[in-house]
């Protein structure tokens, strides 16, 4: 057991997995290199074995991120464990992660295997990986849920066969501090060779407690692993949140007495990074990177903070990436100015020429409008015609008109493969009319299944941040646009969404 | 102590604290009537002596609300004990909600008191409120960070006056469970007398754990009272969510024991009335009440879900108010099916006038829109224009155009006092050259300082529900416009929030 908390980020994993939260290869190339920026100890960069994206995710992952192990998720049979190794081949430091239903319910409804099945399954699966890899993670899935005697006999197994982790995940939400804690405590002290592997824990948030029982996991349970995701993404109500379970573990070190190797001030920039790029809004009252997280209302409250700070703040604002002075750019800034400020918030580009055309938007946007923000900065550089040229639509121009007692109308001009075309329609407002208006061409037969809107700082004057997320035959995906015309960010969010549909597509066919 | 657990919501006192939560008088109202049905057991219904609308809607609450017990805060001295005793009066069941602080820091730099000071207007105020009532309740402020010598005393002398319920904050969400509820646990054990009264928690999540501690309050401690809000609103981080510790109590039975009186299929309902009235959007991956909180998507979990429900769920979507299957009106549909939808949605209209302006706006929107989704009902009668006829400012129409290389343009019509009045103005995009049309006439010299939109139904063919926060002097209001064209619902937006600082300009006025 060490002193210090290992954690592992899933974001582009298990935060992936979220409805219509699915990201791009570049996508997450960005939030990698964030999360290798925050020192996140190891990145589960995805599940090679699911599709060739994910196989070309992962192995790009690995090639670039140097100071993170890098980890990918495969089931427990050896063409998922050999794809994962073949991917991970490039990386510093590479983990296979094994997983494998072990509750009753699992084994007997999903996986329609025995206990003993899957016993030799979970055994041999991980002499298979120990042979390609020496830093070998093993979940038993549902593990919370499953029957303790049969958990510590096939715990007992794989750490004998040579896994280094051993990850109980509460694969449901179902977990209690208390109960979590102590069940963790109990297979540790019965297992004979518990010390042999780094314990870790895996907790969903369906209750609202997969900070708490995590850390119960740690603290009772003697964990020495934490896995989470940038603002709590993942399936259904998602995962342990890594600003979360930073900030407590540094706050209450009196009672943890844990190193973090965390650059905490780097989590408000992957905060929103993950935002942006999944559509996923972060409430105003969500702990630590919430907008309202550091804010005080009522004049008790805000008397307390200017008598003394300590009455009513833990933390510092500043030590999570928040700060109370914005350098504000303008119509005269340079491309020096405009690339220092890139740089101070910790947005990398991956070119010269990444960077020249991120300046013209910058200039373009000062134009159009008197203070450029840090927000507007990361809105422009989000946004994904960046760093794509060859795209299959890009937009063009736009006109629209409304009135009170007409129907709104709009004329969207855009390419097609390089080639403009020009689409008209009406519909029930201008946005929806301008996305009729491209589809007039496109035809693509998806189904906006969330469509939102965010100001990026606070007034109309500035950029508005659209997300589209649409469905097709099964895929989902999210476009993201922005610009001060909220109709003209729509369109742009369309037509990305659209592209990736098509890029998508193009992979699936690949596959196929 | 008894085995049921008491919820006592808190989102029209705390949860208003929040920067720009506050509501008005007939949207605080609507939520008590929603916190009725939900069959909470105690509604804090505001701070009686802050102000005098503070006041009113204390008493307004009192007089409307008759199943729940209606409670005000107070600090702990004779003038606010009166006033909030006196706006009680109407209440079927009323109960004062006394605080002081007790820690160090608290005492020594808010209070500037010495801790014999503080125990004796402890002591003394409990004695002048148990006068005027029968329930009461105290809540050392800053509890969990006290001297628990000096805690006992104080809870001892206070229960000794006839406290009836002795509440320990979490005042800056510093706690971890374990250590809260054994703080509780000692507490009690210490206390001769503890067992006279009720024992609460009142947690915040600044560390993410405000669930879990308030539980192991709960368990650990042996509290009875769980205090929370409505999608855990608050300041910073917020408060305990009520709907998560609900559901945890009742999906894990087994462990606590407890029995709750809450309604949990209206759950679902008071979460989106609180996120439409103070323009709060709930993140998608939040628990129990987050769009994604029931929803499924990687392929295994499908799978896993199909093969049977537990594997992956351990709640129901349809016990907290979700409904599978939405029942769409539409232009045809009359105004008894449209009553009836209302009545099913929980929505209760002051009047039969309201009901029949409501369905004026429904037969509108229906021209425009083939399918009304139960969110468009919702909108629809959030939108506080149905409510109230003799504001200041209403929306009559607007016409805007924008066009790729040309500044937008918007010209409003709208009536001021009864006057319609026309704006023209040019802008960054259509919204803000609308609202900079409305400023041309109003120059209210607010400050926007934040604008959201939600598409209601997911697509854009469904309303655009646009929230504005206006901040003027020191007052922050939010404003909630809804319509098919996104433009015309910020314009709405706008005029409400306007309207909302016009009448807070005007209580204030009458205070003075």
């Amino acid at each position: 057991m060490t002193d210090k908390l290992i954690i592992f980020d899933t974001t582009l994993r298990d935060g992936e997995q979220s409805p219509g939260a699915s990201m791009t290869r570049d996508e997450k190339l960005r939030i990698a290199r964030q999360l290798e920026r925050l020192k996140v100890d190891v990145i589960e960069a995805g599940f090679a074995a699911s599709s060739n994206g994910d196989f070309e995710c992962v192995k790009a992952i690995a090639e670039v991120i140097k100071d993170s192990t890098i980890c990918s998720l495969a089931r427990a049979n050896d063409r998922d464990i050999s794809r994962a190794a073949e991917a991970l081949k490039p990386a510093n430091s590479g983990r296979l992660h094994l997983f494998l239903a072990t509750s009753a319910l699992h084994m007997e409804k999903k996986l329609r295997m025995t206990p003993d099945q899957v016993f030799e399954q979970a055994r041999l699966s991980v002499r298979f990986a120990r042979n390609l890899m020496a830093d070998i993670e093993f979940s038993p899935e549902d593990g919370y849920r499953s029957d303790p005697d049969f958990l510590c006999r096939v715990i007992e197994a794989v750490i004998n066969e040579g896994a280094t982790t051993i990850n109980v995940p509460d694969t449901v939400g179902y977990a209690i501090p208390e109960l979590y804690g102590n069940f963790i405590r109990n297979l540790r002290e019965r297992i004979p060779n518990s010390d042999k592997a780094v314990w870790s824990v895996h907790c969903h948030n369906d209750l609202g407690m997969a900070v708490a029982n995590s850390l119960a996991g740690v603290k009772i349970g003697g964990a020495r692993q934490v896995e989470c995701t940038i603002n709590g993404l993942g399936e259904r109500a998602g995962n342990c949140s890594l600003e979360e379970v930073v900030m407590a573990v540094k706050t209450r070190k009196d009672y943890f007495g844990l190193d973090i190797g965390i650059d905490t001030q780097q989590i408000l920039a992957a905060s929103r990074l993950v935002s942006q790029t999944t559509g996923f809004v972060v409430q105003p009252n969500k702990a630590v990177v919430g907008a309202n997280a550091f804010a005080h209302a009522s004049g008790i409250h805000q008397d307390g903070v200017l008598k003394a700070r300590d009455t009513y703040e833990i933390m510092r604002a500043e030590d999570v990436g928040w700060s109370a002075n914005k350098i504000v750019l303008g119509k005269l800034s340079g491309r020096n100015a405009f690339k220092q400020r890139l740089q101070e918030l910790g947005v990398a580009m991956e070119s010269e020429t990444d960077i020249n055309n991120a300046f013209i938007k910058f200039k373009d946007l000062a134009d159009r409008k008197s203070e450029i923000f840090d927000e507007d900065i990361l809105a422009l550089v989000s946004d994904e015609s960046v760093t794509h040229s060859n795209e299959q639509y890009g937009f063009v121009s736009l006109s629209q008109h409304s009135e009170t007692g007409e129907r709104p109308q709009a004329c969207v001009i855009f390419t097609v493969a390089g080639k403009e075309v020009r689409g008209e329609s009406d519909g029930n407002g201008p946005v929806d009319a301008s996305l009729k208006a491209i589809e007039t061409h496109v035809k693509s037969g998806a189904e906006m299944v969330l469509y939102s809107v965010n100001a990026i700082s606070g007034s109309t004057e500035s950029q508005g941040e659209v997300t589209v997320r649409l469905q097709n035959s099964g895929r989902v995906v999210n476009g993201v646009g922005s610009d001060p015309d909220i109709v003209v960010a729509s369109a742009k969010a369309y037509l990305s969404a659209l592209n990736k549909l098509q890029s998508k597509a193009d992979r699936v066919a690949a596959q196929g």
